[in-house]
């Protein structure tokens, strides 16, 4: 017989491929994908510095896919495919992570198809490619954007930012129960991500318009997506969606409510823009494309440049 | 006008916009791809893990690319589309690692069309997603391997990490000429490997057989191979292709060579099977495939089991 003496990988191999089932495409050195025409994207999640160290392997397992999924709905696709590089110290607990990536991807209709492991001395390193297939009639672009198109927001912002802050700070734990309840809509908000595919299906669906998902803060995304389709524009700081006691949360961890709104990031909804009287479902309009290539905030009736803030990955 | 103050990042894929050229996928949520069938593979490049600290970023990028080629061209795949998470610490010199990458990715028609990057406060960590269309009239697959299957190897194999030894003593300085030559050529094989894409294609055209990647030791990917045909194998010692001079530079560097040929790992050379018969171009014929399900091995006319044994990503 061959020697059962299998390392440690192939077993966890094996583990997988009796939990994906029939077709399991993992194991091989490339998994073979039907025809198609496909959407693609990768995003990384590293300790440390997208999530807090010692996350549960789950819910950065939950994590992961999400932030992809919303760079997919983002692009008006369906999930379909999953490649996964991950890279993890001594310890790492492989099973829990991955029976959570797999229950994960099985709710969104995903399939794992691939990966590689390896070690990592210091903390978790992963990173997920997704490939999904066409949703509607048309895939969603940045440079869609026209002069006189409404600008949306599918949903509210800042408040993944204000997560973080009060993860680094341990929490929200005086205060009113208003505050403290609003602090962990916030952390769960930033740990776990709501990708919003159905909207991105239904934009996919519409004749013109463009859209992004915003990751790295609204102001610098709103400018990529002017950028990407040559022209301006202007928002109402008023429109713009905020949480349920998003200000007294604010105030309660010394963060300026404005400035985790525009430029916080992470907020994983999508910023888009329909013609004139298109209305999407569930969604904040916060203002109008121009065709002068500036952006504009409008604030109190008073007009000022938007800055290009927000993260930057490097 | 937009204000210039972008940030690092954007600027830095507005650069490597303009060097891909028209039509670059780069910069939205997701890179949309041409309709087709493909072969997908992901493999992570770690700092101190994969290749040795400080390694130069322009061979870093080599490296990743080559190993990542070498499972596409174990599935008998041609290269199309790469996607790469880049996680870097402070100061990392980005545009030395795209100008090398974006190099390599040119010499093998591939496109780079997408990625992400982050910060990684430790060490550099990169991850690569590729894609190949089918290179022949057929995908290579491990499960393909039949009884009287001859086994071939498209290359010599410990080369690899006995150039990773090499390394990690900081050379060979004396000695022979001829043994100080064999150590560089190591070190240069195990940091730049070579994909055997050639042969790949070749045999996506062959009407039957099995392959794979040495990645992690002949022992180690011929169980693999086995385990997925159903099959075993028998293989003789004295056939297997070492490079010149490769006994005198194990003696030099004090390591065992059939413990390096066997299960050094990081070979990148296709270990393959064909029917009896068939001759494929500039490989060594290593052994045979039985029905038994065994892997032996035959050194000096003494049968043994050949040892599950290899490098293990966990």
């Amino acid at each position: 017989m061959i020697p059962k003496a299998k390392g440690g990988e192939d077993r966890l191999i094996d583990w997988l491929a009796a939990r994906i089932g029939d077709g399991a495409r993992i194991g091989d050195d490339a998994a073979v994908l039907p025809p198609g025409a496909f959407a693609v994207t990768v995003d990384h999640q590293i300790e440390g510095v997208h999530f807090p160290p010692g996350l549960d392997p789950a819910v950065v397992a939950r994590r992961l896919l999400a932030v992809n999924l919303s760079d997919l709905a983002a692009s008006g696709a369906v999930p379909r495919y999953a490649f996964l590089a991950l890279a993890a110290p001594a310890g790492f607990d492989h099973r829990r992570f991955f029976t959570s990536l797999l229950a994960a991807c099985r709710k969104f209709g995903v399939e794992l198809a691939g990966g590689d492991l390896a070690k990592n001395p210091d903390r978790l390193s992963a990173s997920l490619t997704l490939m999904g297939t066409k949703a509607g009639r048309r895939w969603i672009e940045r440079r869609g954007a026209r002069p006189g198109h409404a600008i949306w927001l599918g949903g509210t912002i800042g408040e993944s930012a204000a997560g973080r802050r009060v993860i680094e700070r341990g929490g929200v734990n005086d205060g009113p129960a208003s505050v403290r309840a609003a602090a962990k809509r916030a952390m769960r908000r930033h740990l776990e991500p709501r990708p919003q595919l159905d909207l991105g299906r239904w934009l996919s669906d519409q004749k013109a318009g463009a859209g992004l998902d915003v990751s790295d803060g609204l102001a610098r995304d709103l400018h990529r997506l002017c950028r990407a389709s040559g022209v301006g524009a202007e928002i109402a700081i008023e429109s713009l969606p905020l949480p349920t006691r998003f200000r007294d949360l604010c105030a309660a961890i010394a963060a300026d409510p404005l400035s985790l709104a525009l430029g916080g990031g992470e907020d994983y909804v999508l910023l888009f823009t329909l013609p004139e009287g298109v209305e999407p479902p569930g969604a904040w309009r916060i203002g109008t494309i121009t065709r002068e290539r500036k952006v504009t905030m409008i604030r109190e009736g008073e007009r000022s440049p938007l800055p290009d803030v927000g993260w930057d990955h490097l």
